[in-house]
């Protein structure tokens, strides 16, 4: 997942990819000094495995719906629903359609 | 700004608002150990005056069109675009048309 050269100020693209779900790869769209900012892309019936990180996070479903398994219990996200999970917290996501979620994680420092 | 009483988990919606842009107030969604979220509301020509935060922020326009002044520089976001900025960066909001935008801040340790 290779980092683009984002400066501050620079304006990011997350808006909804439509059709090209299909054939976008997941990838980092920036980091930072405290905050990095992956955006995530799942095809219907695939998962992203249970991982933990050290920072607070937020997932942000921005199309599709997913299905954010934490500590074994199952959270459905649609299309402009977000949750936050606290550091070291144990996280999977499955897609149950075609999805794109933007993944805000802290860097602990 | 009350704040809600967010566990890690639930799902929060940051949908666009639509029409209820023009009654809808800015609120905080939630603040946990290392993150405040917040939905800023903005009608046309209103602005969100200068300020910093200690951590850094990113600030993602969720629909309508806004101008973010960044140490006198104008940074233009439309729907589904997102900038971050460092922490103490003086920054200003004001909107090119009834907006909203979720800002993501980092809360320092």
């Amino acid at each position: 997942m290779a980092l683009t050269h984002t400066r501050p100020g620079d304006p990011v693209d997350v808006q909804p990819m439509g059709s090209r779900l299909a054939t976008e790869p997941t990838k980092a769209l920036f980091k930072s000094d405290q905050l990095e900012l992956i955006r995530l892309v799942l095809q219907a019936g695939k998962s992203f495995p249970p991982h933990q990180v050290l920072g607070e996070i937020t997932i942000h479903c921005i199309e599709g719906e997913i299905d954010v398994t934490v500590d074994g219990e199952s959270h459905i996200l649609k299309a402009g629903q977000l949750l936050f999970l606290k550091g070291g917290t144990q996280h999977g996501v499955t897609a149950l359609q075609d999805a794109s979620a933007l993944v805000t994680i802290v860097l602990k420092p």
